[in-house]
Protein backbone atom coordinates (compact mmCIF):
# COMPACT_ATOMS: atom_id res chain seq x y z
CA UNK A 1 0.00 0.00 0.00
CA UNK A 2 2.66 2.31 0.41
CA UNK A 3 4.06 2.19 -3.03
CA UNK A 4 1.37 2.78 -4.17
CA UNK A 5 0.17 5.66 -2.09
CA UNK A 6 3.85 7.12 -3.00
CA UNK A 7 2.72 6.63 -6.60
CA UNK A 8 -0.52 8.08 -5.96
CA UNK A 9 1.26 11.01 -4.78
CA UNK A 10 4.03 11.40 -7.71
CA UNK A 11 0.94 10.88 -10.23
CA UNK A 12 -1.05 13.83 -8.49
CA UNK A 13 1.31 16.63 -8.78
CA UNK A 14 2.49 15.52 -12.21
CA UNK A 15 -0.94 15.95 -13.19
CA UNK A 16 -1.44 19.40 -11.53
CA UNK A 17 2.14 20.52 -13.51
CA UNK A 18 0.22 19.09 -16.78
CA UNK A 19 -3.00 18.85 -16.79
CA UNK A 20 -4.88 21.28 -19.74
CA UNK A 21 -7.87 23.08 -19.01
CA UNK A 22 -10.05 23.55 -22.06
CA UNK A 23 -12.39 26.23 -22.80
CA UNK A 24 -15.86 24.63 -22.91
CA UNK A 25 -16.79 26.05 -25.99
CA UNK A 26 -14.44 23.67 -27.49
CA UNK A 27 -15.69 20.08 -27.83
CA UNK A 28 -15.41 18.62 -31.28
CA UNK A 29 -15.66 15.06 -31.56
CA UNK A 30 -12.02 13.13 -32.26
CA UNK A 31 -12.30 9.74 -33.61
CA UNK A 32 -10.66 6.83 -31.90
CA UNK A 33 -8.47 4.35 -33.20
CA UNK A 34 -7.63 1.34 -31.49
CA UNK A 35 -3.95 -0.11 -31.44
CA UNK A 36 -2.91 -3.83 -31.33
CA UNK A 37 0.55 -4.75 -29.98
CA UNK A 38 2.31 -4.64 -33.14
CA UNK A 39 6.66 -3.40 -32.89
CA UNK A 40 8.69 -0.86 -35.06
CA UNK A 41 11.69 -2.20 -36.03
CA UNK A 42 15.41 -0.50 -37.05
CA UNK A 43 17.43 -1.35 -39.99
CA UNK A 44 19.64 -3.78 -38.80
CA UNK A 45 16.94 -5.34 -36.49
CA UNK A 46 14.93 -6.05 -39.63
CA UNK A 47 17.91 -8.30 -41.23
CA UNK A 48 18.34 -10.32 -37.81
CA UNK A 49 15.09 -11.07 -37.84
CA UNK A 50 14.20 -11.91 -41.16
CA UNK A 51 17.33 -12.07 -42.95
CA UNK A 52 19.87 -9.59 -44.63
CA UNK A 53 19.02 -6.84 -46.84
CA UNK A 54 14.89 -8.41 -46.56
CA UNK A 55 12.99 -5.24 -46.91
CA UNK A 56 9.07 -5.01 -45.12
CA UNK A 57 6.06 -5.07 -47.72
CA UNK A 58 3.25 -3.57 -46.78
CA UNK A 59 0.03 -5.17 -46.08
CA UNK A 60 -1.99 -1.71 -45.74
CA UNK A 61 -1.70 1.74 -44.81
CA UNK A 62 -2.53 3.11 -41.36
CA UNK A 63 -4.13 6.37 -40.58
CA UNK A 64 -1.61 8.38 -39.93
CA UNK A 65 0.41 9.31 -43.36
CA UNK A 66 3.24 7.53 -44.32
CA UNK A 67 2.72 4.72 -41.69
CA UNK A 68 1.86 1.24 -42.85
CA UNK A 69 0.92 -2.69 -41.70
CA UNK A 70 3.44 -4.79 -42.92
CA UNK A 71 2.88 -8.24 -44.16
CA UNK A 72 5.38 -9.02 -41.79
CA UNK A 73 4.95 -10.61 -37.78
CA UNK A 74 7.22 -12.09 -35.34
CA UNK A 75 7.16 -13.39 -31.77
CA UNK A 76 8.19 -10.94 -28.70
CA UNK A 77 8.95 -13.72 -25.62
CA UNK A 78 9.41 -12.85 -21.85
CA UNK A 79 10.59 -15.18 -19.21
CA UNK A 80 6.47 -16.61 -18.68
CA UNK A 81 5.77 -16.60 -21.83
CA UNK A 82 5.63 -14.94 -25.55
CA UNK A 83 2.60 -13.41 -28.11
CA UNK A 84 2.57 -14.88 -31.30
CA UNK A 85 2.10 -13.07 -34.83
CA UNK A 86 2.74 -9.48 -33.42
CA UNK A 87 2.43 -7.04 -36.33
CA UNK A 88 5.29 -5.22 -37.71
CA UNK A 89 4.74 -1.38 -38.71
CA UNK A 90 6.52 0.08 -41.12
CA UNK A 91 9.15 2.26 -42.30
CA UNK A 92 11.52 1.09 -40.40
CA UNK A 93 13.15 3.29 -37.27
CA UNK A 94 15.75 4.64 -35.81
CA UNK A 95 15.07 2.20 -32.85
CA UNK A 96 13.58 -0.83 -32.68
CA UNK A 97 10.46 -0.58 -29.99
CA UNK A 98 7.42 -2.75 -29.02
CA UNK A 99 3.71 -1.16 -27.64
CA UNK A 100 1.92 -3.99 -26.01
CA UNK A 101 -0.83 -4.26 -23.39
CA UNK A 102 -1.19 -4.42 -20.03
CA UNK A 103 -2.89 -7.63 -20.60
CA UNK A 104 -0.38 -8.79 -22.79
CA UNK A 105 2.51 -7.73 -20.86
CA UNK A 106 1.06 -10.36 -17.23
CA UNK A 107 0.96 -13.28 -19.48
CA UNK A 108 4.81 -12.62 -20.48
CA UNK A 109 5.49 -11.87 -16.94
CA UNK A 110 7.57 -8.37 -17.66
CA UNK A 111 6.36 -5.12 -16.25
CA UNK A 112 6.73 -2.38 -19.02
CA UNK A 113 6.32 0.95 -18.56
CA UNK A 114 4.05 3.37 -19.66
CA UNK A 115 5.82 5.78 -22.40
CA UNK A 116 5.09 7.99 -25.03
CA UNK A 117 6.02 6.56 -28.57
CA UNK A 118 9.76 7.02 -29.06
CA UNK A 119 10.84 7.38 -25.33
CA UNK A 120 12.46 4.42 -24.92
CA UNK A 121 14.93 5.30 -22.77
CA UNK A 122 14.98 3.16 -19.46
CA UNK A 123 11.99 0.70 -21.14
CA UNK A 124 11.77 -2.84 -20.51
CA UNK A 125 13.83 -5.67 -21.56
CA UNK A 126 12.60 -8.51 -24.02
CA UNK A 127 13.17 -10.37 -26.91
CA UNK A 128 12.00 -10.60 -30.82
CA UNK A 129 12.28 -13.92 -32.71
CA UNK A 130 11.76 -13.22 -36.45
CA UNK A 131 11.96 -16.31 -39.10
CA UNK A 132 15.39 -15.95 -39.41
CA UNK A 133 17.19 -15.36 -36.31
CA UNK A 134 16.39 -13.53 -33.05
CA UNK A 135 17.42 -10.27 -31.06
CA UNK A 136 17.33 -9.50 -27.15
CA UNK A 137 17.01 -5.85 -26.66
CA UNK A 138 17.70 -4.21 -22.80
CA UNK A 139 14.90 -1.49 -23.25
CA UNK A 140 12.44 -0.57 -25.66
CA UNK A 141 9.21 -2.44 -24.35
CA UNK A 142 6.37 -0.06 -23.53
CA UNK A 143 2.99 0.49 -23.23
CA UNK A 144 1.65 2.92 -24.98
CA UNK A 145 0.23 6.50 -23.12
CA UNK A 146 -2.83 7.25 -24.50
CA UNK A 147 -2.65 9.95 -26.97
CA UNK A 148 -4.02 12.28 -29.86
CA UNK A 149 -2.54 13.15 -33.03
CA UNK A 150 -3.56 16.42 -34.46
CA UNK A 151 -2.39 19.08 -37.03
CA UNK A 152 -1.50 22.78 -35.62
CA UNK A 153 -4.66 24.05 -37.40
CA UNK A 154 -6.69 21.11 -34.73
CA UNK A 155 -4.64 22.15 -32.25
CA UNK A 156 -5.56 25.96 -32.62
CA UNK A 157 -9.04 24.54 -32.90
CA UNK A 158 -9.01 22.54 -29.32
CA UNK A 159 -6.90 25.60 -27.77
CA UNK A 160 -4.36 22.83 -26.69
CA UNK A 161 -0.77 23.16 -27.91
CA UNK A 162 2.08 20.17 -28.48
CA UNK A 163 2.78 18.12 -25.26
CA UNK A 164 -0.55 18.94 -23.19
CA UNK A 165 -2.47 16.52 -21.28
CA UNK A 166 -6.05 16.35 -21.61
CA UNK A 167 -9.14 14.05 -20.14
CA UNK A 168 -10.88 12.26 -23.02
CA UNK A 169 -14.47 10.76 -22.43
CA UNK A 170 -15.67 7.81 -24.81
CA UNK A 171 -19.45 6.98 -24.24
CA UNK A 172 -21.22 3.72 -25.31
CA UNK A 173 -22.50 0.54 -23.76
CA UNK A 174 -19.44 0.97 -21.19
CA UNK A 175 -18.58 4.88 -21.09
CA UNK A 176 -15.30 5.68 -19.78
CA UNK A 177 -12.75 8.93 -19.55
CA UNK A 178 -9.23 8.44 -20.04
CA UNK A 179 -7.23 10.75 -17.99
CA UNK A 180 -3.60 12.03 -19.08
CA UNK A 181 -3.91 12.13 -22.79
CA UNK A 182 -1.20 13.60 -24.37
CA UNK A 183 -1.28 15.84 -27.33
CA UNK A 184 0.61 15.16 -30.26
CA UNK A 185 0.90 18.00 -32.89
CA UNK A 186 2.41 17.86 -36.32
CA UNK A 187 1.47 19.06 -40.06
CA UNK A 188 2.09 15.29 -40.76
CA UNK A 189 -0.68 14.05 -38.09
CA UNK A 190 -3.88 13.71 -38.96
CA UNK A 191 -6.63 13.74 -36.14
CA UNK A 192 -6.90 10.95 -34.40
CA UNK A 193 -6.44 9.47 -30.68
CA UNK A 194 -4.89 6.12 -29.86
CA UNK A 195 -5.62 3.67 -27.44
CA UNK A 196 -4.85 0.54 -26.93
CA UNK A 197 -6.60 -2.62 -26.54
CA UNK A 198 -7.23 -2.67 -22.32
CA UNK A 199 -8.78 1.00 -22.82
CA UNK A 200 -10.37 -0.40 -25.69
CA UNK A 201 -11.71 -3.41 -23.53
CA UNK A 202 -12.91 -1.50 -20.70
CA UNK A 203 -14.37 0.91 -22.34
CA UNK A 204 -16.36 -1.44 -25.30
CA UNK A 205 -14.76 0.81 -27.76
CA UNK A 206 -14.44 -0.06 -31.31
CA UNK A 207 -12.16 2.05 -34.03
CA UNK A 208 -14.05 4.72 -35.39
CA UNK A 209 -15.62 5.50 -31.72
CA UNK A 210 -15.80 9.47 -31.18
CA UNK A 211 -14.07 10.49 -28.23
CA UNK A 212 -14.52 14.11 -26.87
CA UNK A 213 -11.97 16.17 -24.94
CA UNK A 214 -13.54 17.19 -21.30
CA UNK A 215 -14.09 20.81 -21.20
CA UNK A 216 -12.71 22.50 -18.42
CA UNK A 217 -12.65 19.38 -16.26
CA UNK A 218 -8.84 19.06 -15.55
CA UNK A 219 -8.14 16.47 -13.09
CA UNK A 220 -6.20 18.53 -11.32
CA UNK A 221 -8.99 20.28 -9.92
CA UNK A 222 -10.62 17.34 -8.20
CA UNK A 223 -9.36 17.02 -4.96
CA UNK A 224 -8.61 13.98 -2.90
CA UNK B 1 -21.08 3.73 -37.96
CA UNK B 2 -24.96 3.60 -38.20
CA UNK B 3 -24.82 1.27 -35.39
CA UNK B 4 -22.96 2.47 -33.44
CA UNK B 5 -24.79 6.10 -33.39
CA UNK B 6 -27.58 3.81 -32.52
CA UNK B 7 -26.27 2.70 -29.18
CA UNK B 8 -24.80 5.78 -28.46
CA UNK B 9 -28.18 7.67 -28.10
CA UNK B 10 -29.58 4.89 -26.22
CA UNK B 11 -26.68 4.91 -23.84
CA UNK B 12 -27.22 8.78 -23.90
CA UNK B 13 -30.81 8.50 -23.02
CA UNK B 14 -30.23 5.75 -20.32
CA UNK B 15 -27.57 8.03 -18.55
CA UNK B 16 -29.71 10.77 -18.25
CA UNK B 17 -32.25 8.78 -16.82
CA UNK B 18 -29.97 6.63 -14.47
CA UNK B 19 -26.97 9.08 -13.28
CA UNK B 20 -27.05 10.46 -9.81
CA UNK B 21 -25.21 13.96 -9.11
CA UNK B 22 -23.61 13.24 -5.82
CA UNK B 23 -22.95 16.14 -3.69
CA UNK B 24 -19.70 18.01 -3.40
CA UNK B 25 -18.88 17.21 -0.11
CA UNK B 26 -19.51 13.72 0.05
CA UNK B 27 -15.73 12.18 -1.70
CA UNK B 28 -14.57 9.47 0.78
CA UNK B 29 -12.62 7.02 -0.81
CA UNK B 30 -14.30 3.47 -1.85
CA UNK B 31 -11.84 0.58 -1.76
CA UNK B 32 -11.40 -1.36 -5.42
CA UNK B 33 -11.37 -4.93 -6.14
CA UNK B 34 -10.43 -6.50 -9.05
CA UNK B 35 -12.40 -9.46 -9.56
CA UNK B 36 -11.10 -11.95 -12.30
CA UNK B 37 -13.10 -14.32 -14.31
CA UNK B 38 -15.54 -16.75 -12.22
CA UNK B 39 -18.44 -19.21 -12.60
CA UNK B 40 -21.07 -19.28 -9.83
CA UNK B 41 -22.46 -22.75 -10.11
CA UNK B 42 -26.17 -23.99 -9.34
CA UNK B 43 -25.87 -27.20 -6.61
CA UNK B 44 -27.20 -29.74 -10.06
CA UNK B 45 -24.02 -28.09 -12.37
CA UNK B 46 -21.63 -28.87 -9.38
CA UNK B 47 -22.84 -32.41 -9.48
CA UNK B 48 -22.52 -32.69 -13.00
CA UNK B 49 -19.20 -31.25 -13.60
CA UNK B 50 -17.62 -32.26 -10.89
CA UNK B 51 -19.98 -35.72 -9.19
CA UNK B 52 -22.80 -36.56 -7.81
CA UNK B 53 -22.78 -35.49 -3.98
CA UNK B 54 -19.60 -33.17 -4.30
CA UNK B 55 -19.33 -30.32 -2.17
CA UNK B 56 -16.66 -27.18 -3.19
CA UNK B 57 -13.96 -26.32 -0.77
CA UNK B 58 -12.88 -23.33 0.30
CA UNK B 59 -9.15 -22.33 -0.89
CA UNK B 60 -10.22 -18.50 0.98
CA UNK B 61 -12.77 -15.98 1.99
CA UNK B 62 -13.69 -13.05 -0.48
CA UNK B 63 -14.13 -9.76 1.14
CA UNK B 64 -18.00 -9.64 0.98
CA UNK B 65 -19.32 -11.92 4.13
CA UNK B 66 -20.11 -15.61 3.37
CA UNK B 67 -18.43 -15.63 -0.59
CA UNK B 68 -15.33 -17.74 -0.91
CA UNK B 69 -13.13 -18.88 -4.09
CA UNK B 70 -12.92 -22.85 -4.11
CA UNK B 71 -10.40 -24.81 -4.69
CA UNK B 72 -11.95 -26.37 -7.68
CA UNK B 73 -11.81 -24.80 -11.17
CA UNK B 74 -12.95 -25.32 -15.25
CA UNK B 75 -13.15 -24.69 -18.24
CA UNK B 76 -15.03 -22.44 -20.37
CA UNK B 77 -15.22 -23.02 -24.09
CA UNK B 78 -16.89 -21.02 -26.77
CA UNK B 79 -16.57 -21.38 -30.53
CA UNK B 80 -13.22 -19.87 -31.05
CA UNK B 81 -10.93 -21.08 -28.29
CA UNK B 82 -11.25 -21.42 -24.09
CA UNK B 83 -10.66 -20.53 -20.90
CA UNK B 84 -8.41 -22.82 -18.31
CA UNK B 85 -8.64 -22.71 -14.74
CA UNK B 86 -11.46 -20.66 -14.31
CA UNK B 87 -12.46 -20.43 -10.34
CA UNK B 88 -15.44 -21.37 -8.90
CA UNK B 89 -17.15 -18.94 -6.69
CA UNK B 90 -19.02 -20.44 -4.04
CA UNK B 91 -21.41 -21.06 -2.32
CA UNK B 92 -23.83 -22.49 -4.85
CA UNK B 93 -26.44 -20.08 -6.25
CA UNK B 94 -29.62 -20.68 -7.80
CA UNK B 95 -28.51 -20.11 -11.04
CA UNK B 96 -25.30 -21.09 -12.89
CA UNK B 97 -23.58 -18.33 -14.28
CA UNK B 98 -20.14 -17.02 -15.07
CA UNK B 99 -18.42 -13.38 -15.56
CA UNK B 100 -15.59 -12.83 -18.10
CA UNK B 101 -13.69 -10.14 -19.39
CA UNK B 102 -14.26 -8.36 -22.86
CA UNK B 103 -10.70 -10.12 -23.26
CA UNK B 104 -11.40 -13.33 -22.31
CA UNK B 105 -14.67 -13.16 -24.89
CA UNK B 106 -12.68 -12.27 -27.71
CA UNK B 107 -10.76 -14.84 -27.28
CA UNK B 108 -13.41 -17.77 -27.17
CA UNK B 109 -15.46 -15.98 -29.68
CA UNK B 110 -18.96 -14.77 -28.15
CA UNK B 111 -20.02 -11.51 -27.32
CA UNK B 112 -21.56 -11.75 -23.79
CA UNK B 113 -23.62 -8.79 -22.90
CA UNK B 114 -22.30 -6.40 -20.03
CA UNK B 115 -24.88 -7.25 -16.69
CA UNK B 116 -24.84 -7.02 -13.16
CA UNK B 117 -24.71 -10.00 -11.39
CA UNK B 118 -27.58 -11.80 -11.28
CA UNK B 119 -29.42 -10.55 -14.42
CA UNK B 120 -29.14 -13.52 -16.56
CA UNK B 121 -31.95 -13.72 -18.75
CA UNK B 122 -31.02 -12.87 -22.10
CA UNK B 123 -27.01 -13.41 -21.46
CA UNK B 124 -24.80 -15.50 -23.80
CA UNK B 125 -24.62 -19.15 -24.09
CA UNK B 126 -21.65 -21.25 -23.43
CA UNK B 127 -20.17 -24.26 -22.42
CA UNK B 128 -18.76 -25.39 -18.91
CA UNK B 129 -16.02 -28.23 -18.90
CA UNK B 130 -15.33 -30.06 -15.38
CA UNK B 131 -13.31 -33.29 -14.15
CA UNK B 132 -16.61 -35.48 -14.15
CA UNK B 133 -18.54 -33.91 -17.18
CA UNK B 134 -19.75 -31.10 -19.12
CA UNK B 135 -22.42 -28.24 -19.01
CA UNK B 136 -23.90 -26.41 -22.32
CA UNK B 137 -26.33 -23.55 -21.19
CA UNK B 138 -27.94 -21.55 -23.26
CA UNK B 139 -27.42 -17.98 -20.94
CA UNK B 140 -25.58 -17.38 -18.10
CA UNK B 141 -22.38 -15.59 -19.54
CA UNK B 142 -21.93 -12.03 -19.32
CA UNK B 143 -19.14 -9.24 -18.89
CA UNK B 144 -19.84 -7.89 -15.12
CA UNK B 145 -20.92 -3.89 -14.49
CA UNK B 146 -18.16 -1.65 -12.38
CA UNK B 147 -20.37 -1.78 -8.99
CA UNK B 148 -19.87 -0.91 -5.82
CA UNK B 149 -20.94 -2.44 -2.36
CA UNK B 150 -22.13 -0.88 0.38
CA UNK B 151 -23.93 -0.90 3.47
CA UNK B 152 -27.58 1.19 4.19
CA UNK B 153 -25.47 3.69 6.49
CA UNK B 154 -22.21 4.00 3.59
CA UNK B 155 -25.12 4.64 1.15
CA UNK B 156 -26.79 7.50 3.63
CA UNK B 157 -23.48 8.92 4.12
CA UNK B 158 -22.49 8.92 0.04
CA UNK B 159 -25.91 10.28 -0.54
CA UNK B 160 -26.67 7.40 -2.73
CA UNK B 161 -29.53 4.58 -2.77
CA UNK B 162 -29.82 1.27 -4.32
CA UNK B 163 -29.87 1.06 -7.99
CA UNK B 164 -27.92 4.45 -8.80
CA UNK B 165 -25.13 4.83 -11.01
CA UNK B 166 -22.25 7.57 -10.67
CA UNK B 167 -19.12 7.63 -11.73
CA UNK B 168 -15.66 6.95 -9.56
CA UNK B 169 -12.43 8.56 -10.71
CA UNK B 170 -9.65 5.86 -9.77
CA UNK B 171 -5.71 8.10 -10.13
CA UNK B 172 -2.46 6.50 -10.02
CA UNK B 173 -0.12 5.71 -13.10
CA UNK B 174 -2.97 5.69 -15.67
CA UNK B 175 -6.10 7.61 -14.14
CA UNK B 176 -9.52 6.55 -15.56
CA UNK B 177 -13.06 7.64 -14.72
CA UNK B 178 -15.24 5.01 -14.69
CA UNK B 179 -19.12 5.83 -15.38
CA UNK B 180 -22.16 3.89 -15.05
CA UNK B 181 -21.66 2.32 -11.89
CA UNK B 182 -23.91 0.50 -10.32
CA UNK B 183 -24.72 1.34 -6.82
CA UNK B 184 -25.82 -1.86 -4.69
CA UNK B 185 -26.93 -1.30 -1.20
CA UNK B 186 -27.51 -4.44 1.39
CA UNK B 187 -26.66 -4.61 5.25
CA UNK B 188 -24.96 -7.91 4.21
CA UNK B 189 -22.42 -5.75 2.39
CA UNK B 190 -19.00 -4.29 3.05
CA UNK B 191 -18.34 -1.20 1.15
CA UNK B 192 -16.18 -1.71 -2.40
CA UNK B 193 -15.93 -1.55 -5.82
CA UNK B 194 -15.81 -4.24 -8.01
CA UNK B 195 -13.97 -4.00 -11.10
CA UNK B 196 -12.92 -6.69 -14.03
CA UNK B 197 -9.77 -7.27 -15.60
CA UNK B 198 -9.74 -5.21 -18.19
CA UNK B 199 -11.07 -2.02 -16.38
CA UNK B 200 -7.84 -2.67 -14.15
CA UNK B 201 -5.65 -3.04 -17.01
CA UNK B 202 -6.71 0.17 -18.54
CA UNK B 203 -6.11 2.09 -16.06
CA UNK B 204 -3.22 0.03 -14.07
CA UNK B 205 -5.16 -0.60 -10.72
CA UNK B 206 -4.44 -3.32 -8.16
CA UNK B 207 -7.05 -4.55 -5.73
CA UNK B 208 -6.60 -1.67 -2.72
CA UNK B 209 -6.42 1.11 -5.11
CA UNK B 210 -8.83 3.93 -3.81
CA UNK B 211 -11.47 4.93 -5.82
CA UNK B 212 -13.76 8.36 -5.60
CA UNK B 213 -17.18 8.99 -6.37
CA UNK B 214 -17.13 12.16 -8.82
CA UNK B 215 -19.11 14.64 -7.04
CA UNK B 216 -21.63 17.14 -9.22
CA UNK B 217 -20.50 15.41 -12.16
CA UNK B 218 -23.43 13.62 -14.09
CA UNK B 219 -22.46 11.98 -17.55
CA UNK B 220 -25.82 13.22 -18.50
CA UNK B 221 -24.21 16.95 -17.96
CA UNK B 222 -21.86 16.89 -20.21
CA UNK B 223 -23.39 17.52 -23.65
CA UNK B 224 -22.02 16.20 -27.05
Amino acid sequence: MERQQIEQIVADVLMELKETTVPASQHSMIPVSVSARHVHLSPQHIEALFGKEYELTKQMDLSQPGQFASNETIIIAGPKGSLQHVRVYGPSRRSTQAEISRTDAIKIGIRPPIRQSGDIAGSAPFTLIGPAGSVSLTEGLQIAQAHIHMSPRDAQNFGVTNGDFVSVEIRGERPLTIHQVLIRVSDRFRLEMHIDTDEANAGFIRSGAPGRIVPGQAVDRLRW
